[in-house]
């Protein structure tokens, strides 16, 4: 499976709630890490563990997928609960390899924030 | 020029100030947008007004790159300043192409938090 496939299932099946094709995609070992947090999970197990208590009913949906040979980042929309309840916002996920499974995933959850002053002659705001 | 390589020579031209070359990786009709904040700005030379007039001695090196035939992603270290002066941060730019340039840049920012109670038997920090 190459590496764009293994981002792809991954998602699909996470958000599926599919723990079996999930859990496939990785290996036994896999590293899971939050930067922002400093959070570090080692092992599918926890991983899984970690996901199925994970609060909320849960979404995301991949908006921008690239591989390459070494790496696969998924851009994807995440929310909690009903799309029509809150807004949705973007997330990245970094996949390293490993002998043909998921090896590392990185999570980043960027919050919104106020721009800083003084750049509002160059930008429009959405 | 692939599109790795406009991804590698946009990040490294944007920090040695190589605005020529900076310039030189993008369609004049460039549109950086930043999600976190919702900004947008059109055109390559007013996205180079922001760059150059961006506070601070701030530095970005590349982590890791990714891409493929439709998108580049660059995961790099930011920072502000003397690198014993501030922690650095890790960011997230997502490049798209057309006509063999860069077309569309678009920026996240993760800030620092806490992680949420609930999950530290199955976490370790660092």
């Amino acid at each position: 499976m190459s590496t764009r496939d293994l981002a792809e299932r991954f998602v699909a099946s996470l958000e599926a709630r599919d723990w079996d094709g999930w859990t496939a995609t990785m290996q036994p070992d896999v590293v899971y890490e939050v930067p922002q947090t400093r959070e570090r999970i080692r092992g599918r197990d926890r991983y899984l563990q970690f996901n199925r208590e994970f609060p909320g009913d849960w979404h995301l949906s991949p908006a921008i997928t690239v591989a390459d040979d070494d790496h696969a980042v998924v851009v994807f929309r995440w929310r909690v609960g009903d799309a029509e309840e809150q807004e949705e916002q973007e997330a990245i996920v970094v996949f390293g390899f490993r002998d043909g499974l998921i090896a590392t995933v990185t999570d980043f959850w960027p919050d919104p924030y106020e721009p800083p002053p003084g750049r509002e002659h160059l930008t429009e705001r959405w």
